[in-house]
């Protein structure tokens, strides 16, 4: 079928290839436009048959928003805009609402894959009325990994639970990535262990641990033993925070997700307030040595 | 080759199942008569030819400490013992000096697969010297997964290093279950997803997520939707102890398999003392009110 | 001075018993006429002279914006509102712009002390400008404790600093609470200490850990050794809720104030959803027995 | 009494002060010949009269082990050693069998006051038979602070008892200095707090946060505010990770305590081998940036 799709960075770009392998006809519009297909929103849409069908693919937030509404003026009835972003699912009511009023439908998907997706195929979730989601069923097949529909792909529930299931996926994924991570660092740690990347491969068969994100941390080091490339310095982009607010939301104990979610604030900190507090009690009641600060002195070094 | 295989409970009774299966003569020993090849510990090692190759599994601890002693007198130089069960890192460097007053030889071997391995092969982490290892590389590729050696075998370091790996694999593991326990609990909770297992099972491919265990944790819903029967009483059998305790003796952060490792201790928790204190205390300055223990409150249940 | 005050509940009345031991004018309202000195907001504004103080004590979030409002269309230019609630500090812009409306300022007052206030005093953290500060001195320097007035007192910022402070002390009273009780688990585990009672009093003088919370806790004890009285179920009342999501906001990694709030979560569980994923889980790779959910089964107990 | 004390450091320096204001008689033993009123053990031994009582002030593990050696040696039948380190508990058992061999008696005593105790008194936690607790007891009432004999002392149980108590003292102790660090870091980093100093210190009457580590933290805010003389690097002693592996042996949940600990560990890593992981991760399946490793980058800084 025909789409169009608005956003063509990293996700988008790769999604347009393997839809149009699967012989969808993708016109993409970005501001970006040795990329774009379309000069702008406007010409996008006039250059789609109604019903139309617009994909959108651009960072959460604001960004999102605006180009929903500009669709909602560009629309007819019978439209659909679906969100494959990284939306928060509050989000997605009042987009939802917005498109209603010009009888244009929505539907808010979480799209997991990176940019594997494009050979692999993208782990989609759906939120939004049934007959929406039929109409967008070929596409979704085709974003999909092959194999049977559901292993690939839900309808998740009503407007938002494509995005609320997304959120939860990426607040899981920060756990994971972190029990790996502290595994990771003990192996590292410890003399007895003089394979360290040999053991994290020998774990990628036969194991209860075994995973995709244990083969890319195999891969990682095989490509930088030691990560000695790299800095653990790790930025967050919203769906760990909003999970841990989520379950405080629910009243649901999030110990792992939430240790991860601050493991990352920490990784960014040159020094730690709060551990400046601490350092300076042990040395208010113990006399224990302070490291003190100075011009020579580097995050977590003696003077 | 020929194995002596001692214990042939769920784990060593699926063993000699795949190594036979890859034509292997193994003969086993173990206390039930109904299913053990051999009349005892001296007659198992009377049926080996020398050199013999003897691999134990049988619990962890004193268990297997005394199996390895017993072999160490009943076995003769140019024999190795293998220890395949869950053994403390810490006991294999008392087991391989014990057995080398014999002159026999030892191998430390962290086993993973649980009762799928007879299936689709064990991923080991193995911890000696490379002449036994050489030596029991055949029983290794039996029982390892198809495909390139090193995805389901590795020679991790010297004595002690292949339950030093196995160890922070179990240690991840925790971390892992806990992550998608959290997610669940959390998509269970809130009202925007309507199909929560719908939501597990899209994500087994293509997602960032997709793993085993994701995998038996879908099997788990679709036999038992909504887990209705099954407790949230989770055992622990020593590994994830043993890790966070090996990352406090290297200083490692380990604030995510501590905090999966607390969750089992509070999970058999009838009440929890600390929680006791917690609310005496907000009694004490608040006047808040408290649920008073009486003889038909259960738990968590107001009076 | 002459001030109203809206609630007298546990806090408001003991409040209005320490303002007016100490010389003040204080007319009450409250919707139990038991306790009121008015018949209705109305009668308690008609009944004060203007320049009018009225000082807010009911319950944070809908009741206290409802009284504001209502103070609102009663009180008249140059009177003055004081929040003294636990009301989130996000409230606080909103009550001072509709009170401004009509020329009444605001102040927004953190209050802690509990029960124990009208005996010791009120720490007090105060928002807002500082003319209504200096305006009400006198009620702030009757309710906070002797001695030096920083020490019991502070003027934190503008609209809003008064809440936020009382939110970070509720989430640091979380924090200590929760140190408190786990190390008191501790001990109440351990065989080496006999007299667990008799450790935590002796900790009250000298020690490094002594505190108010401590002495509570030692009173609770004195009044109820083993906390047998009591169940481990642990309500919060939102400021740890606030907290977290705050330290989110700013990416403060808060572990020790978030583990403290998840714990009172599963305190109040009577099963745990994620825990009972991991022990299906482990069913599932292990063939590790679980405990069956049934009628005879009580929250922790194998079957 | 006459007592031997041994060690004069910090601690053992201002306890033998505390001593003699109270009329007791001390003869001190130290290596460094400036603070020592003796030539050695076997010295100070000689001119105690018996029977003896010598307490022990030196570093845990080996140091305070082979002191104790040492007097087991030199003293007699009915004398006593007191340790007052911050030994393990599980190095009592040890030290008093050994001692007893000689008919030597053995208490094991938990300090806590800091280099404040002098001024305030000791809190003090003490194991062992009680006919040794009351002969040391002038002993224990000098240094201990005024008022109720119980607030300040507690013989809380057989040998091991101090020292475990103490372990768990600190243990609480960690707990509570990152609660009140988290708390100031939050203050700091919201806008809304324009007084960070000045709410920490209208905490320390009245509020239910109130303690004595609070009055510490706002003295170091007052001499050196902003804390931009300290580092936030944070050394440990032991005592912490000893509560979080006896918690672990008796499967009491610690998430608190362990947090706090771990944030100590994390303050010490000029980079995280684990949050390197994790960003290797985040690079491998979205091909998000990393910050890439380098001769001028420093940690937590981009390139």
């Amino acid at each position: 079928m025909q789409l169009g799709l608005v956003g063509l960075g990293k996700m988008g770009f790769n999604m347009r290839e393997r839809l149009r392998a699967a012989g969808h006809e993708v016109i993409g519009y970005d501001r970006n436009p040795e990329v774009s297909d379309s000069e702008s929103l406007a010409d996008l849409v006039a250059k789609l048959e109604a019903p139309r069908t617009v994909w959108v693919m651009v960072p959460a937030g604001q960004p999102t928003r605006t180009v929903v509404a500009e669709l909602g003026d560009l629309l007819s009835e019978g439209d659909l805009v679906i969100d494959g972003g990284n939306s928060r699912y509050t989000d997605d009511r009042g987009n939802a609402d917005l498109l209603a009023t010009s009888g244009v439908g929505y539907l808010d998907v979480g799209v997991s894959g990176g940019v594997w997706g494009r050979e692999n195929g993208y782990g989609l979730m759906v939120g939004g009325d049934a007959k929406f989601v039929e109409h967008a069923m070929p596409i979704f097949d085709a974003l999909r990994p092959e194999g049977p529909r559901e292993e690939g792909f839900v309808h998740a529930g009503a407007t938002g639970a494509g995005h609320y299931a997304k959120m939860v996926h990426n607040g899981i994924e920060y756990g994971l990535m972190q029990a790996y991570a502290e595994g990771y660092e003990l192996l590292d740690a410890a003399d007895e262990v003089t394979d360290v990347g040999g053991v994290l491969k020998a774990w990628t068969r036969g194991t209860v641990v075994r995973s995709w994100l244990l083969d890319l941390l195999v891969k990682a080091l095989d490509e930088d033993p030691g990560l000695s490339q790299i800095t653990g310095y790790v930025e967050d982009s919203g769906e760990g925070r909003w999970t841990v607010e989520e379950a405080i939301n629910h009243s649901v104990p999030a110990p792992v997700i939430s240790a991860a979610l601050f493991a990352r604030f920490a990784s960014r900190q040159a020094d730690s307030p709060a551990m400046q507090a601490v350092a300076a009690l042990r040395n208010q009641f113990g006399g224990h040595a302070v490291h003190k600060a100075g011009p020579t002195s580097g995050s977590g070094e003696t003077t």
